[in-house]
Parts: structure tokens; C-alpha cells; sequence
């Protein structure tokens, strides 16, 4: 049954991306799935080239040594290493030997799922329902998922390699492997990074190449009440697209068919979408997974590994999506049965499969809720890693929702079918874990709790308290709107507080506050005291406070990390 | 200059109410301080009536047990006993002896300010700035403040008196009372009660006889979605008011001069204000001192002692607040510099100081915040406990701001300068109590945070395991809108947790979710289990979750109580 639905990506024909679909080409041809391909809905129904042949087990015998092209240590040599902990794909003395053919016959639920990953066979036919990135796992079912691997390095993580391990069922005979299923070189694959920056600021700390992912050290967080363009921490989860010449940038507003009567699908130029009234507003951005760093000090968790500064505040100007909206007919106490509202983004994976999210339609046409469409970062446009031409800001909710690139909007009763809206950015309880997930289970991440963190001093620095007084920043923020009432500073691990003293540059509107509040506080420090053990907390308008431990809010993907920062450093007297 | 300043309690004439004219003209005049009484200002300059007459200390000497008509052990006798601990105005060996004459003199900030309890004096000087009542107290300066102890029954409390008690300077001559400061009985401040309804639900527990306080036992809240209203809790701040002639009643909205252009001061009818468009939802009203109680188990709080029934879900009838304030003509980006709305009730104490609270302006006239004036409740008139004939509510905020007995609307560039505005409900550090607080320090409570409660099993009850289950329920809720994702709960401290089911009766829209969710969970119990450690913790739509101590989020005033909530009960066999 799995096997017979289908992917629903959608994707949209655009004519403006020549490389892009030269790319998207060169990958079907090479992994002979599709002769041609369109954008405008990309299916997978896995057994779709299904001509199967037969073959056996071949035997179990020794590694085939002319077929081995890759050291051991390496990690799987061109599908990727891992640091650290078990790397999949090796060869394992004592398991059967299996044949591209005799994998290829179970490509399907009937007949199980088994793939090859470098030199090992794996039966994932439980797995397929846990795999955060959905069903997509099936483009590799009967076959080499490594090329799907090298587009989403993500899984080069010891806990996916020692996942994959666990599935292992033989090894994989490389020689087997028919000529139409080899890829000559890199090449094809590499081209799809094509577009990313030059240059991007050194400062920042790379968490991933491939999709770009990085953030600045949150010591410096705290110098800008509006972060610097080029050190705002970028999170990328494909590749940047092609650079689109903003003459013929076409902004698609499309419908599902039997809802939203009165809605005239359109396509908007981007001088037709500056038309729309202009607003400002200072909102900050924030990753689902910022300080999932510290999330797995308690266990581990799945996802990159964001130490506190995968966000930002910025000045971001655009019309208002309510606007754009209501000119295209959107209107009424239900809307017409729309429900959701479907962002998708120029940004793609070589399979065409765009980045999408959505949010409900009442954020979307609530004027209060400041939704954007937004074409100017700190007054300049959009840099090419945050979205240029255009890209969505829905402040107060998580990151993931404002959709960079964005090129088409579908009015829908039903979420974004991406994987990013139905599998990550989902929260579940701490005895679920990939191996038991039910992600139809948990909804969406839309807005985003309090959240505080101390950029300075840095941890494990040694600073100077000669002066008999340490001084401490940081930033504090909360979804939804709502303001931070204070933010409480301790330097003994949380036996005495002090309230730090926020620094708003701006006024914001009641109930409409998307910037965060920088703080301060300059507490009193015994020159006998060796270590401080700095903490933070704030409390938003909502009265909502941060959780004193990760333990009480762990969860598998490590998303929405907000208890109490902490830091520690040594103290010394005239550095 | 704090005795310059003035009460500005905002509280109009109001024809309709012979009977409180009566009872506040009977007070005003028993205590001397004005000959007519007016509520269209109520004001407190402390010096007023300052006709001072000399008199010194007249020595110190044993009780004049002439004047002695309480016991000791009653704790003062009309001015009202408290359970446990010091109780004030007691005769005090060795203390100096003060006439009537010598304490008047000390009326004002100039002269300090003295006050008389029983048989105690005592300098509060330096405790006006810290007094939740706010100047309200310095009615009493120079005089004795047992009556208006009597009226505020809230200050029988041991850490009242105790802390009245810090500031006793000497004894009071008791014979040196003038006539017209002796009340001949009781009976006029009796009158002020006289409104009360006749019979209350048997079931409702209470924490305070006048004004009348009382929750429903926890375990009968989740018996239904809707708490019917005798079981609603009752949370009065003043006396009820006497019951308005429907056909009489008046919505005076008012404003400040020099704002909101061309808002037209206005008086609307009963029928008149349900002439606009009529809708009911379905919202928690939620005191902000609900569970206070078991915050008092980390360190003393002031306030009633809420157990957890301070909260109730009732399907609420009305007319939309923005849309009657928008015909009275409020408009515009800016409101017309239009900031908060105060909203006065018809309550008020027999000094005329009536009930008030407010809103921004932002959250009355969004009409997706829901702000309503009620006429009905559950599909009644509104019984007199709750407001008849017409309440606000303000969903998502705290009950406070849900003023029962609404009779005015003042549209202002402030906040309601009433004490429950300006002085209760606010959150304070844990470092802050009564005597070092700064009340302009924290902002108002508007919007309260994720909250759940256990309600079933009762606390220290003893259920049958038998089956080897036990079934738990209890309520989850989120102020500002937000729905509740997920409970957990725990029957070993904490150590693990199952999902509770949700039990949601009525959908709510998103971003305007102001109703519960009440849970149920069925957690498997081992049969050797003597004692379950139950604890429940809920996680909102923006991700907030509860914290699990009250350590991290104690405040002086008990307020905001969302920590994990922790019953314990024993386990049997058969019972």
C-alpha cells in the first residue's frame, strides 16, 4: 500500500531555470528513472521501473577485492564518511552475498524493501514508515540509495550509519552492478551546487557544506540589535538556487481545485508585488533546532548541531501576505474552505522535489500576524542565502515556515505535503524515537516558545573580576508575538538571581512583538570565586517561562531546545 | 509628596443604585471623611481632614482594662480573628501609650503616618510605597484601620498581621477614642453584603466568606467540557452589587479628553448592545492565583489559598467589544492615541472605590482576540456571582481582566489605575516580597501561560488497582489563543511518561483557541505498587511547556502557578 501512494510534491513548471533543469536532466538520465523532467508534480511510485530479473543469493564468501574501490577507513570513499562510530557499507565477512538483480526484486512491499548502500545490503521494509524524510526513501527501494545520499548528507551522522547498520541483511556484490546503474563521476551530482555564495562571512561556523548550514558565534549576537546580512546564520536545506534575473521572476498563486471560489489563480511580477503596500518590520528568524547542541548532552538527537546562534533579528521589508491575499480574491469568514497556505521555493534537490512548508490560512490573512512577503533584509535585497528575489517571513513561528526563494503559493485544504512539514519540525514525546515514530501523531511546529541564551562571556573563557564585577549578554525572544517581561541571571548555577536589563531599540506593538530583546547585567563577583556557572532564564508576556532542564522537554529530533542556558567560565583577577 | 498625590479611582455616579448610595453615605459618614458621597471621583488626598489636635505621649503604662472588649485570643474581636500564627493589635507591655490626639498628628508623609489596630500604633511610614492596596491605605492615616481591615477581609492573614505587627510603635488609649470616630455597630458595613445571592452550590469550597471566594472540589471539572455555572468558580474582589433592572441598566464608554477623535462618548442599553451582531464561544476563565496553593509549599505567597478549581470552560454569549467600540467611532492605525481599555464594574467597596481593569487597546479591537461583553453564560443570563447583567471577557488573559458587573468603559492613554491593575497581578522575582517590591518594576498580567491539573484521582484517595490500571483526568489549557499539543503524564514522579488523550468537544479555530482540553489517560500499574506519584506537565501550540518546580517561577503573590502538577494517592486491592 505504501508502495502504490504517492509523493505529492508539487512543484511547478518554471521556465526561468535553464541550469536547473539541465541538472535536474543529467540526474534522471544517469539514474534512469524519468527521461524527462517537470516540475510540475514529481511522483514516485516506487515499483514504476520494476522490469525485474531474476537472481539468487550468490553465495557467502569473502569481499570480492576487484571490486572494492574504497578504503574501509574512509567510510564508504565517495558516498560519504562519518566521524566517529560505526560507518555503513563496509564489507562484513560471514553475511550472504547478494546480486544487483536479487536486490532488485524487492523493491516493493510486497516484496520487501531492500537497498545497497557501498558494499552492504539492507532489508528497510520496517523503516520506511520512520524515515523522516517520508517515502522519498523510496526512488532508492531495490537499489543504491548512495547517489540519494550524497544529495541529502544529512544522513552522514553516526546515528544513521549505525541505524542502517541495523538493517544490514548481506553484502553487496559490486561487480554486479549493470552499467546503466553506474555513475561515470561526480560531476552531474556536483553541478547542483553550482549556485551556492562565493564567498561566504568567515566568521561563521559551518554545521554542514552540503546544504549549506552555519551560524555566527553567538558571542557576536549581541553587538547588533539588527544582525549584519552576512552574519545571519544561514540554514539551507537544499541546494541555493540559481541566481533568478528579477525581471522575470514570476511569483505563482495557484488553488486546489473546489475551494476558494472567487480566487483567480495569477502569476505576479515583482514590481507587481512592491505595488502592494510597502511595511517594515524587525523580526527575528530562529531555526526549529538552535541549541539542539545542547539538547544532546542529555541523548543523543538527530539534526545539526546548532550551538545558540541559528538566529537573528533583521529588518525586513515587503507587503503583507493578507494584502497579496485578498487581491486575488481570498476572503470570508471560512475563506472558501482554504485551509492552509502551501510555500514552495525555487530551491530544489536533483530529484526536483522543491523545499515547501505552509501555515495555517488564519495566520496568513490575520493583518496582526504581520505575515510577509519580503524582498529587503536590513534594507538591502535579499542576499542570495536568505532568499533573493523573495522570500516568506512569518515572525513568531519557526524558521522553517518562512519559505526562502519562494516562487509559488497553493492555496490548499491540506499542509504542505513536504517532508518538512509532515515529518521534521514535529515534537514527540521522549520515549518515541525514530524506531517507533508516528508522525501523523504530532502537529506541525508553527510558533515557537521563550527562548533566552547567554552569548557572553564565552563558554570556558577565563574573564577578568578585578573589577568585582562580571558582565553578562545575551538575547531573549519569544513566538507568537509576545514580548519578553525579564530575563533572570544567576552566576552560581541558579542559587541567586539577579534581573538583567533588557535592551529594546524599538517599540513594537502589543501582542505584535516579533523582535527579540537584547540583555545585560552586571552582577557582583567574590574574588575567591574560581568558576561561575552562569545561567539564564526569561519569562514572556504570556507569563511562559523556559524549562529548567533539557531532560523534561527532550525529543528525538532535538527541535525547540529552550531550557535554561548555561554557561561556565574561569575567573582570574587582571587578565 | 505621596500624600499629594491621588487615588484616581475612575468611578461614576450611577442613579441606579439607591441601596449602595445608601450604604456608602452611611460609611462616609460614620467615618467622618465626607459629608456626600460621589462616584465620579473618589478622591484620597490624606491630609483632608487634617484638624489636628495636639496631644502627647501620655506614658507607658499597663492596659486600661476599661477599654477592653476583645480577648487576646480571639485576635482582636470585631476587627476580625486570624487562624494561626501572631495575631495584631494586641496589648503589648512596656510599649509607649497613644491618645487618638498624638496619632492624628501623624497623617501625612510630613508628619509620618501612624494608624491604629485594636489596640496597637503603628508606624507605616515607609510601608506606603509597598502596600498591594496601594495609597488606598492612607484613609487610615492618623485613625484607627479596623474598618477598613473589615472591608478588606484579605488582610487577616498570619503574614499580615505579622508584618503589621514589625511596625508597632506603641499601645492605643482606647478610652481616647472621639465619639464620631466610634462605629455604634456593625451593621452599615454588614449592609454592604447585603447582595449576595441567597444560596450558592453547596459543593463550591471556600476560600474567603466576603468578598466571597470559592472553587469547585478539582475532581468535578472534568466532568463536562461546559462547568456549569454553579460550579463555576467565584473569585470577587469587592462585594456584589445590588441586582440591576435589566430595562434600567446603562454601558456608560467614555473616554479621556484629547484622544480618540471623534469617538462619541456614548450610554448604551441592554437591548441596544444586543443589537449588535450576537456570537458565543466557548473560553476558560482562569484566576491568576489558581493553584497558588501548592506554590505556598516552596515558600509563603500571599493570597487565597486556590487549590486548582480556580478555573472553569463555559460557552459565552455576547456582542464583539471591537465592534462597539468601533461604533462609538474608534478607528485608525493609532486608535486616535487611544491606548488602554479600562473597564469599571458595578462592585465597589463602601468608599465607592469600585472595581477596574484593563486592555490594550491592541486586544480589544482585534477581533480575532474574541473580547466580548457577555449577557449570557451557558445559555443563562449570567447569574449575579458572574456579572449580570454584563461581563467582559477576555479570553486567554487572566480573570482579572474579566471584569464582572461592567457599567463603564473609559478609553485612556493609561492603564486602570486601580491596584488590580497596578499592584496585584504582577509577577515579581523571586528575590522580591512585599517589603523591597517595586510595582512600576513589572508589567500588568495580560495573556497566562500553558497550564494542566490532575483532578482525578483525589489527592491522598486510595484507588483499586485491581484491573491493573489506573485511569487519570484532569484539564489542559493555554492562554493568548494557544492549543494544547500534547499532556503527559507520570504515576512514578516523573520517571516515565505516557501521552494522555485529549478530549476536545467543540473545535476551535487556530490562533483562537480559548477553551481546554480535558485528558484522560489509562496508565498500566504494577500490582506492587503502594503508592503512585502522579504528575502531569502539558506542552502548548508554541511549544511553551510547564516548569517542573515552583522554585523557578516562585513570586511573592503566588501567581501564574503552571508548575508540574503532583498528586499522591495510595493503591489497593478489591477495595
Amino acid at each position: 500500500m505504501l508502495l502504490r501512494s504517492v509523493l505529492r510534491v508539487h512543484c511547478h513548471t518554471n521556465r526561468l531555470y535553464p541550469q536547473f533543469r539541465s541538472n535536474s536532466r543529467a540526474f534522471s538520465s544517469r539514474y534512469g528513472r524519468r527521461t524527462s523532467y517537470k516540475r510540475t508534480q514529481v511522483l514516485y511510485p516506487a515499483g514504476v521501473a520494476a522490469s525485474l530479473t531474476a537472481a539468487g543469493v550468490l553465495a557467502v564468501k569473502s569481499e570480492p577485492k576487484s571490486s572494492s574501490n574504497s578504503s574501509s577507513k574512509e567510510g564508504g570513499g565517495e558516498v560519504g564518511g562519518v566521524t566517529g562510530g560505526l560507518t555503513a557499507g563496509e564489507w562484513k565477512d560471514g553475511l550472504p552475498l547478494y546480486s544487483f538483480d536479487e536486490v532488485k526484486k524487492h523493491d516493493s512491499s510486497e516484496n520487501g524493501v531492500w537497498v545497497i548502500y557501498n558494499k552492504g545490503v539492507y532489508d528497510i521494509t520496517g523503516f520506511i514508515s520512520k524515515h523522516p524524510g517520508g517515502e522519498l526513501l523510496l526512488v532508492g527501494a531495490g537499489r543504491a540509495i548512495d547517489p540519494y545520499w550524497k544529495i541529502y548528507s544529512v544522513h552522514h551522522s553516526p546515528e544513521t550509519h549505525a541505524l542502517l547498520e541495523s538493517m544490514r541483511i548481506g553484502n553487496y556484490d559490486t561487480s554486479s552492478t549493470p552499467e546503466e546503474e553506474k555513475g561515470e563521476d561526480d560531476g552531474e551530482l556536483d553541478n547542483q551546487w553550482s549556485n551556492e555564495p562565493q564567498s561566504r562571512h568567515p566568521a561563521l561556523l559551518c554545521n554542514q557544506e552540503k546544504p549549506f548550514n552555519a551560524e555566527p558565534p553567538p558571542a557576536i549576537l549581541t553587538g547588533d540589535f539588527h544582525t549584519p546580512n552576512d552574519l545571519f546564520y544561514v540554514r539551507n536545506h537544499l541546494p541555493v538556487p540559481p541566481r533568478v534575473d528579477p525581471k522575470e521572476y514570476r511569483l505563482e498563486i495557484a488553488k486546489e481545485t473546489g475551494i476558494g471560489e472567487g480566487v483567480e489563480p495569477i502569476e505576479l511580477s515583482l514590481e507587481e508585488i512592491k505595488a502592494f503596500p510597502v511595511t517594515s518590520i524587525s523580526a527575528v528568524v530562529q531555526c526549529g533546532g538552535n541549541r539542539r547542541h545542547s539538547m544532546a548532552s542529555y541523548k543523543p538527537v538527530r539534526g545539526l548541531s546548532w550551538k545558540g546562534g541559528a538566529i537573528g533579528n533583521a529588518r525586513w521589508t515587503g507587503v503583507r501576505l493578507c494584502d497579496v491575499l485578498k487581491h486575488v480574491g481570498v476572503s470570508g469568514g471560512n475563506y472558501g474552505g482554504i485551509k492552509h497556505v502551501q510555500f514552495e521555493g525555487l530551491d530544489a534537490d536533483a530529484m526536483g522535489s522543491c523545499y515547501s512548508a505552509s501555515i495555517p490560512i488564519e495566520t496568513a490573512m490575520d493583518p496582526n500576524r504581520d505575515v510577509l512577503l519580503v524582498f529587503q533584509m536590513n534594507g538591502e535585497d535579499i542576499p542570495i542565502d536568505h532568499g533573493y528575489p523573495l522570500r516568506v517571513i512569518v515572525p513568531g513561528a519557526v524558521g522553517a515556515r518562512s519559505v526562502k526563494w519562494v516562487s509559488r503559493i497553493v492555496l490548499s485544504t491540506e499542509e504542505s505535503p513536504s517532508i518538512w512539514q509532515r515529518r521534521d519540525y514535529k515534537l514527540f514525546p521522549s520515549n518515541v524515537d525514530i524506531n517507533n515514530v508516528d508522525y501523523e501523531s504530532s502537529e506541525a511546529m508553527q510558533d515557537m516558545p521563550v527562548q533566552s541564551a547567554i552569548c557572553l562571556p564565552i563558554p570556558g573563557s577565563t574573564v577578568d573580576i578585578s573589577s568585582g564585577f562580571v558582565t553578562l549578554r545575551g538575547y531573549a525572544w519569544s513566538g507568537g508575538g509576545r514580548s519578553i517581561s525579564r530575563v533572570d541571571v544567576s552566576i552560581n548555577g541558579g542559587k541567586d538571581w539577579s534581573v538583567a536589563k533588557l535592551h529594546s531599540n524599538e517599540s513594537q506593538k502589543p501582542n505584535r512583538v516579533w523582535a527579540w530583546s537584547l540583555w545585560e547585567a552586571t552582577v557582583p563577583v567574590s574574588a575567591c570565586t574560581g568558576q561561575l556557572d552562569i545561567v539564564c532564564k526569561a519569562m514572556d508576556s504570556s507569563c511562559n517561562t523556559q524549562p529548567e532542564n533539557v531532560e523534561s522537554i527532550w525529543n528525538f529530533r532535538g527541535l525547540a531546545n529552550n531550557a535554561w542556558h548555561r554557561v561556565s567560565v574561569k575567573t582570574a583577577n587582571n587578565i
